[in-house]
């Protein structure tokens, strides 16, 4: 089943549209053509419609959101909108701020997005409407363990009845669900959250595995998280002891080049609930 | 002959201002430096002129353009003409949307530039006076082919001589031209296009080569050109079967750093016409 | 004693705003994090306050300033000193232009810094108030060697006192003073300065320093300074004859990322003067 998601993007090479911030932007750009896909990054409000609208999908990171993207955000999420488009939302640091909290709060309101993608603490702010976020990590008193995981996928279902969005929660268990069924998802190294932008890199590349399958967007996304978890693993393993988290970025966007859809199948590491 | 151009750029270290996207800025100015010129980057309306002055070179690239840079790029364009300084164009999408399109078509109206270096949707945009690009990458149906290359370079000649620029036209088969002559440059290999932003590299690195020998920009054009495309065998070579188009970004600014002007020399393949 | 600078920042995690250039703001995310810091960065006049508010320290860099995120400086800048947070100013190309020059010298009129690093002509222009520049690296006229190193101790130290900041001046040697001791510190590489924002990098690792032994922020410093330059070394050790200057940049972080206590405290080459 992930096996197809990953051919899809190769055979179809989405076009995807991203505004997105300025820290991550080129392995962003990267991680796209590397899974397959093709980038255009576009920010501003006199030309985001057209742009969104040559393009299969949409990426909307908040990363480092200005006066000047943000209304460019609301625009090409409202033209992707009207086409039918699939459009992501990565909430980066929403809680950190009043400007974060309620760019994504009115994005959310004004915007229907097939997937949202974020840490639990950015999740948990879009879901309650305040959040406390340190920055732009996941809160270590919120994070998911084999515990509190049952509550983690409640909370992530339901979350995602209510926005009729597919919910990624990102983290050292990810959760993705449409809100009926819930992939709980092992890939992954810890050391991935010594990289700066793993997860805006995650979040470019769901919109080019959803863009490529928008009929399934539950397991297309499913299959990007457990494709940049196990490209995680394959360039943990390849690094040596003078690699760190310069070498290891470069190591993941090279194994998401090489990965193949077999690689994928039998790597995923995931059960359904 | 194109051994003198890179030891030009090595003895003069010309400094550059860069106009140019939030995408792949990075990897322009390593570039810069590892062709031996020296990069500034400098986008407010308030300072270009100055930073412009300071500098021996611009390079106009408008792969993320706003209302806020494209004012800085008019000013900074005229102020280089005024100075005599070689200025060189990346109308990165133009085609995509009309704010592209119609701000390349203005540049090119009110500014002498010394190169056009775009692939070939975008140089036939700018000589049609519209397109249709599909986001950044040429349209399949525009690519320049063995079969229709004598075609191409009547066009490419056609629009130098009517822009009074270089016009380098990049692709799978590169031709750079002032008109009256012109270069078919068979260098390069094809996964360079699985890299974000080789195109924008190369049109920094032109800056540096014509701003260190302005007397014979076409020359200078060409061989930046074999050096990109010579640069990128080289990194190829280098490539494991775990490296991808990460790795591969990095291999290719490191051989740009190595490369020297008797490798040049001895690796460019091209024919004039 | 340098040893416990980078013990304390690998066992506090400073969390710190980052307001910088879009050039080398990915490099800066990541040898932050590499160091043991996290990294935010925000330039929205609207919530840099709020994001000040929530790190340990802030990171001021013109490199690439514009009308938007002047503002934004000052006002995160005004809110870090009311909380008490450490403050960094990296004066990117002070002297280059009017808009540089005179933005770095309102800011170190408004804001009180905590640490001041640039290259000698940088450096120089703000304490004389006008400076010549030329691009983003020092003057040859003006860079420090064995003969002038005197000189430039008594002039940083002066300087220091001033403005009661700590002073670092980076280049072949390294000058650090709080104005009543200077460390002069021959750590580093030539080639270093191949590598776009190596400086932007280490301010951004001296934020780090600094954020986690506050009340010691001249050895802080001095050790990120160290620390930057030894890790200049290693990694240029690790070097093949096919690496260049991308390469370089990649080993650097990574050699910060693996950067032990002792070895800092070992392979750090500096005199008290």
């Amino acid at each position: 089943m992930l096996k197809e998601m990953l051919e899809n993007v190769r055979g179809k090479t989405p076009l995807i549209h991203n505004i997105t911030n300025y820290v991550t932007v080129n392995d962003c750009a990267n991680i796209l053509l590397a899974c397959g896909g093709s980038p255009i990054m576009s920010d501003d409000i006199e030309e985001v419609g057209e742009i969104t609208s040559i393009c299969g999908g949409l990426n909307i990171n908040i990363g480092t959101l200005n006066q000047h993207t943000i209304p460019a955000m609301f625009a090409a999420g409202e033209k992707a909108n009207e086409l039918g488009h699939p459009v992501v939302l990565d909430p980066v640091g929403a809680g950190a701020s009043a400007l974060r909290t309620n760019t994504a709060l009115e994005l959310l309101e004004r915007i229907q997005f097939t997937v949202l993608r974020g840490n639990i603490s950015e999740i948990k702010t879009l879901a309650s409407g305040s959040g406390s976020t340190k920055g732009v990590d996941a809160d270590i008193t919120d994070q998911i363990t084999e515990e509190n995981l049952d509550q983690a996928v409640s909370f992530a279902k339901s979350f995602a009845k209510k926005t009729g969005a597919v919910v990624a929660i990102t983290g050292a268990i990810d959760i993705v669900t449409d809100g009926n069924n819930a992939y709980c998802i092992r890939n992954g190294h810890a050391e991935m959250s010594k990289i700066t932008g793993t997860g805006c890199q995650l979040s470019a590349m769901i919109a080019a595995y959803i863009t490529a399958t928008p009929e399934n967007a539950l397991t297309a996304t499913a299959a990007a998280v457990c494709a940049m978890g196990l490209c995680g693993e394959i360039a943990k393993k390849r690094m040596t002891s003078e690699d760190g988290n310069s070498s290891y970025r470069n190591y993941i966007i090279d194994a998401v080049c090489n990965l193949t859809s077999d690689e994928l199948e039998r790597g995923a590491k995931y059960e359904l609930q």
